[in-house]
């Protein structure tokens, strides 16, 4: 499975995406977390130290070599990544999770990242995953990455959203652009959400089968992206919200 | 003076771009105000009903008549807010503000925005402004805009932190990106400051020639962002020291 986090920045995007990318790896599931934002915290939100992640060659540095043995086709099919040692220098291991970013910090004023974006998008649609292995997308904020088609190989497109005006209308912008790419299945996920003055506003914007989740505003959670975590999952009420809500994205328990 | 705000998603950008042009505007100042964000939402912090929203031209689609104009020489000379009848038909006037969007959204899979980009950083570098009129670029999350060069040709780059390690991360990229820039004045501000602790934080990462203003965490701000704003600025205690902000980023009192 597939599945990319999408939102307006600010939401909570890389929180969420590390704390799934956590609870899947702990249920001994393959998962290739892969940092798709060039502004990147989510190798931060895992726990990885800055001097590591500075080492760690980005994927769009794999095109040539990718290419050279795929005989420069273009395309990347049966790209497997239980057999694949080129995925091997480009990520780093942390039990059955495996972190990837997307590109280097470039030069002021020197370039875009369209390279890095489309070659991307070549690499998630080509790769052929084992049943339970997932890929975990977190996309830049905003809405250019759609309009560019980065996530649209993906199985889920997960639009995390704050219970704010301008957050709820990206989504809305998001959900259009997803429609557009074709992406089989869309959710929204509510975030920092302090009362029912918060949730009805939501849930007077998006209908219950659209917004498949509502996570509590928790201290807790604000902690993580301020001290970039312990590599823990939250514990307590919050734990249980939250598997619900993985496991409604994974498709458990439906 | 040409103004950038930029920083990691949800730090604060637009509230603080938004808040900064009304100032400007109330002291008779001619502000430009410009979305440079595709997932943009400084107009519906001025107030701006989506309705108009959506009907503005955005200023991508004056390329063609300025090249027209200027017998398509690529570089746009010489092009006077105050004289130029082209402005008036791709901006919502506000009093002495006059506001602006960078791109229409576009469909998913189809784009970049990398034309809206370069055309918006040509157009920045050939304004010549009187005296005291000032432009306001909102930049989107993150770095991309400034490894575009988007931001280039302005006088002061704001950089808007939150006091959280990824965001404090954002800004030494920033930092980077704009000195290979040559951008003259770089300035950071800390937002949604709850305590010392918060402070010191900042206090410690960023020396006082950089760090030129704080701003505490304030729910009539965060309520700004939530209910897109009356069109006032801030009363109370926080208006006096948003003001120093503001006269401090336009070299009052210097």
């Amino acid at each position: 499975m597939k599945i990319a986090i999408s939102g307006k920045g600010g939401v909570g995007k890389t929180t969420f995406a590390a704390n799934l990318a956590r609870w899947l790896s702990k249920k001994a599931i393959t998962v290739l977390a892969v940092d798709a934002d060039p502004d990147a915290s989510l190798g931060t939100l895992l726990g990885i130290s800055e001097d590591v992640l500075e080492d760690l060659k980005p994927i769009v540095d794999m095109k040539a070599l990718i290419e050279d043995r795929m005989g420069g086709s273009g395309t990347y099919y049966a790209l497997n990544p239980n057999v694949d040692d080129i995925l091997d220098d480009y990520s780093i291991p942390m039990g059955t999770l495996r972190f990837f970013r997307m590109g280097n910090i470039k030069g002021g004023g020197t370039s875009c990242y369209c390279k890095e974006n489309s070659f991307l998008q070549a690499l998630v649609n080509s790769l052929i995953l084992g049943e339970q292995d997932t890929v975990i997308l977190d996309m830049g904020a905003g809405i250019e990455q759609l309009t560019r088609g980065t996530a649209q190989g993906v199985d889920v497109l997960v639009i995390v959203t704050e219970p704010t005006k301008v957050s709820a209308q990206t989504v809305k912008v998001i959900q259009k652009l997803a429609l557009e790419l074709g992406i089989p299945r869309v959710v929204v996920i509510g975030n920092k959400v302090r009362n029912s003055k918060d949730e009805n506003f939501l849930r007077d914007r998006f209908p219950k089968e659209q917004l498949i989740g509502i996570i509590p505003y928790s201290d807790e959670l604000m902690e993580m992206s301020i001290t970039t975590g312990n590599g823990e999952l939250p514990a307590g009420s919050l734990s249980a919200q939250l598997d619900s809500i993985y496991q409604e994205i994974i498709g458990e328990g439906r």
